[in-house]
């Protein structure tokens, strides 16, 4: 791996990245076209936690925090901070004086695939975090990595300069250059929500709405009343 | 598998639902043999949820929920909605908007053998979920599937019309035809369990209340001093 | 396995134990050198629950709470019920019923290496309890295994008398002779990390506090421009 | 759980048992229409294991074998033993004493839910088994359950008399009211398949075979050349 | 998700491929310093299998291999379809008829973010094979995805054209541009190992061959005899 | 963690070491009262591996494999090296330079609570391994750890000298102190063993043998014929 550190790397919008994060993840994520999301093993440290901003990438060798220590210079207001291992790891590379450190800067949560320590002070503070365990496992700094190179999460690659959603459902990242068209597609998303919602509150459903009874014959799907069902499998 | 939605099957009592649902998992659990609970892998969407109901189940394709869309129509007051996949998947079927077109029905809950999103809308709706994972992955409605045949979710089948009851231990199934015993062993359990509480509060033993202590000699178990038990060990 | 209770093995001192479940899991597991940490799998019943006490310890067969009930008389005040199966299992071995009886000797919480149930009720009453699953899977009285010999739990050796120290961070144990150390040397990290917030929150780095960006060059880390990068990068 | 002993339910043949293990899990598993297999956790003790019989089934204590020597007694010649404990757990409940006995009956293997032990003497035998894992952990003797009573692996029901199909690939079940219907289909499946693979090594395409080209512009799914494709993604 | 088909991409060389692949996945991964590993969950359908190829790469939907039918057609001699889904699936997407057909077509194996079915068939037509797991479960054929864009798997972005390398220890991957430099480092790496293997035949010690043993009194590594050591612990 | 290597540490005998190899892990086990076993998560690199040996034990930190390098120096013949991480990691701390290191030394296995690679290699040197995982992912030598300190694996303790077991089965354990206990009770179980696949191949039951019938109705079970158990359930 190559140890260095990108400094100054084009960002997204911050007041972008934060209208990202009031549509929330599951909106942003089908607004986009179903991508872009980290998957179910990213948890916040507490619940409520909600955040979008732009990502200052960290790749840690596992147990190691040395090159957080090293992010935290390229941290501007308005990021997020994105961690990931190298290789799997559940050790506590973040804690609260971290925590401490970006909120000085601004820095709006973090992403970690690893583990999250002291979780009671970040609730307390306030700070969002979101990771993929939660561990008061400690680390060393011995060893070297990298700091705004692309970096795998979940599946997904998260560039600095990306936008990280985040909020109850878990995490997704938004690339640069589709931020626009996901700001426009998920106000549209939500607007329709909004119709889909007071049309199921007056009782209509999704089976008409979305215009699928009709393709259920097609499917093989019959509707037989209990009895005859019960017969049928004798 | 059989593309079949079945309509109309004998529910049990949606009044005894609600009772059972108010023993809560592990005293019905425990009343009826310690039987028909689903397991450490069905976690509710946020705590202090709890419900009893009477099951709808769904057999969805994995990362597909058209079958819900067909489900809900099946569905009446005192239901809960019971949700598996013909294989392991983790993606998010079910959110607020499902939610929002089943509180308009009357039912109490969903169960679901996958992933459930949009957990702060759930939990600022009070709607009561149970899954097996968060996420906030998108689904397609592509694939057929079946509504209230009997499915399997965490090693026990769920018959449409069995009760559901589901807290913060998780979630539990009662065979329909077992209601009425179910109700009368919850009862008596709790009786019992409020005599051993105030029993406990005294002082009092397990160890003595259940007539523990004279079997440990027939179990080999024997009390040994510290110091004479450090000496033994060399 | 020998089937034995220890009764009255030395433990550290009560308020000592307390002190150090005050100071939290991170604080002291960084203070005695990174070790004692029990591993992420361990989880709060409820979250905000903190606690410091002398370990009694149980080993039980999986599916079986015998020797829970035996160990509850050999608990006294200042204690920490701290239960391991003999081999993997997620049943719910304890719940209410026990916390009552455990309460009432002026017990401060339990560590269960399987799952623990009543959630709801264990919150209520203010109970702590840390456990790798929560289950309402209810278990037999029937197999003899040991109180207060030295158990496993993830990966770390509790042996009865030492100092269990739980948060939301998890669970960790101190070595009884370790103890006067421990509770010195996590003071003298408060104190450290007291002045290291203070200058983090005046805009310090811990690259310059740790003395960390001269080791940078030596461990081949290299700053370079965004521009730069994207150029060499081809 | 009603500790019952259920005796001579009645059987699939064993002929048409074996017939349907010859055809392999993959076959009858697609002939069927999708259904029946137990899913990636159950694993062959060694490669090349290949069987089908009718199951008797048992259900266990976790760390329990009580009932497995219930059981051997309630085992004919072309049955399989199907193996659940009511509780998840990993411990070896069945070894190379087991499968010396059940040899002498007839029986043609073991589905265990649980852990499997002796590997390299049932290697040595030949006597086929299937588990959720390989663990020496030995079992006690000492709570009841059930003997063929449906029981639940792999988010399948196994009636005492399905046929159960295993192999490299995994474990399926049969219900006994489809076996004639399994086997007409797996044959019409195989001699499909060997139409296919004929047609596959000539150089035909399934994209043609099964008529899906002609679908591709339905789902938007577009050819595009690679460079065209760099220079919309700019 | 886009839901392109990209067609004839640049490959790496296929000889190139072919000579990383007898290097072996250790050997490569260690001289491009430690990345492009996909990590533990890749493991081979049978043991022995060994290869090196250019990827085709496949994004499938979960449950659904409809891609896989439209990735054949854009397979040359030398690749390596490489098979990602959209979310986690253990589904057996790819069997037999798929690499009867691939096998036509010159392609050297495939690796799988999934699951890989007739284990036993691969294993005789010697078609190598990694995946996530072994899986019966069958797909459909509804959904659209992607070939040849990069997909991530393993924590590692695949992209078209790219160099993969598989053997017993799992998969890596060498992206297109690197390839010259691996195929020096891994000789080189080669030939060091050669020289390190006759020294270690001798006698020699790691400790002084790579100068490990004038660096322990610095990391504060002291030897203790036995002896002294228990008395220190008292 | 103290930053030590203690030297010399007392043997159980290595010819007892081989003998109870030769008797093999579920033997051993349950000789010794079904303790030692380090669960199922061991898996040997390749079949058919069978050792037996003194336990070297080494403390690493994730993704660092320096210990080792310093543990080899302390083997002697008759050993087995052990290895644990202070926190989770799969890396792949171990492989074939290790292994001609080791076996030139005269020791007959590793034992890795972590990653081993160059799997295929070992198989063909037939140097036993067992680990937790197959990862090719290298490490650095930056962090200091321990050497022949006890360290915890699977749940058990493995102190220097102690025997160390393992098989197709899997790991375990043998403090030094009882290893002449366990070469009795081995010998006896075989004994035992010898008999009892004897009778069964004659046809006697468990049942009987082990005189669990006359148990059966104090346990409540009872024999029940399938027609009289279908007609109560209704």
């Amino acid at each position: 791996m190559r140890t260095v550190v990108v400094t100054d790397p084009p960002r997204a919008d911050a007041g972008d990245a934060e209208r990202l994060g009031g549509f929330g993840v599951a909106t942003v994520h089908e607004a986009l076209g179903r991508v872009g999301y980290l998957g179910p093993a990213f948890r916040p440290a507490w619940p409520g936690a909600r955040t979008g901003g732009t990502a200052v990438t960290v790749l840690c060798w596992p147990g190691d925090n040395l090159m957080i220590h090293v992010a935290v210079e390229q941290c501007r207001p308005g990021d997020v901070l994105v961690v990931a291992t190298s290789s799997p790891s559940s050790d506590g590379l973040f804690g609260e004086l971290f925590a401490t450190a970006l909120a000085h800067r601004g820095v709006r949560g973090v992403v970690l695939g690893c583990g999250v320590r002291d979780v009671a002070e970040l609730r307390e503070m306030g700070f969002p975090a979101w990771s993929t365990a939660v561990s008061a496992q400690g680390s060393v700094k011995a060893t070297p990595g990298a700091v705004n190179v692309p970096v795998v999460l979940g599946g997904q690659t998260v560039a600095p300069g990306d936008v990280v959603v985040a909020d109850d459902d878990g995490v997704m990242v938004v690339p640069r250059a589709d931020v626009p068209r996901a700001l426009t597609a998920a106000q549209a998303r939500v607007d329709k929500e909004d119709a889909t919602r007071a049309a199921f509150r007056r009782g209509e459903l999704g089976l008409d709405r979305y215009g699928l009874r009709e393709q259920l014959p097609a499917l093989g799907i019959e509707h037989v009343p209990y009895e005859a069902w019960r017969e049928q499998r004798g």
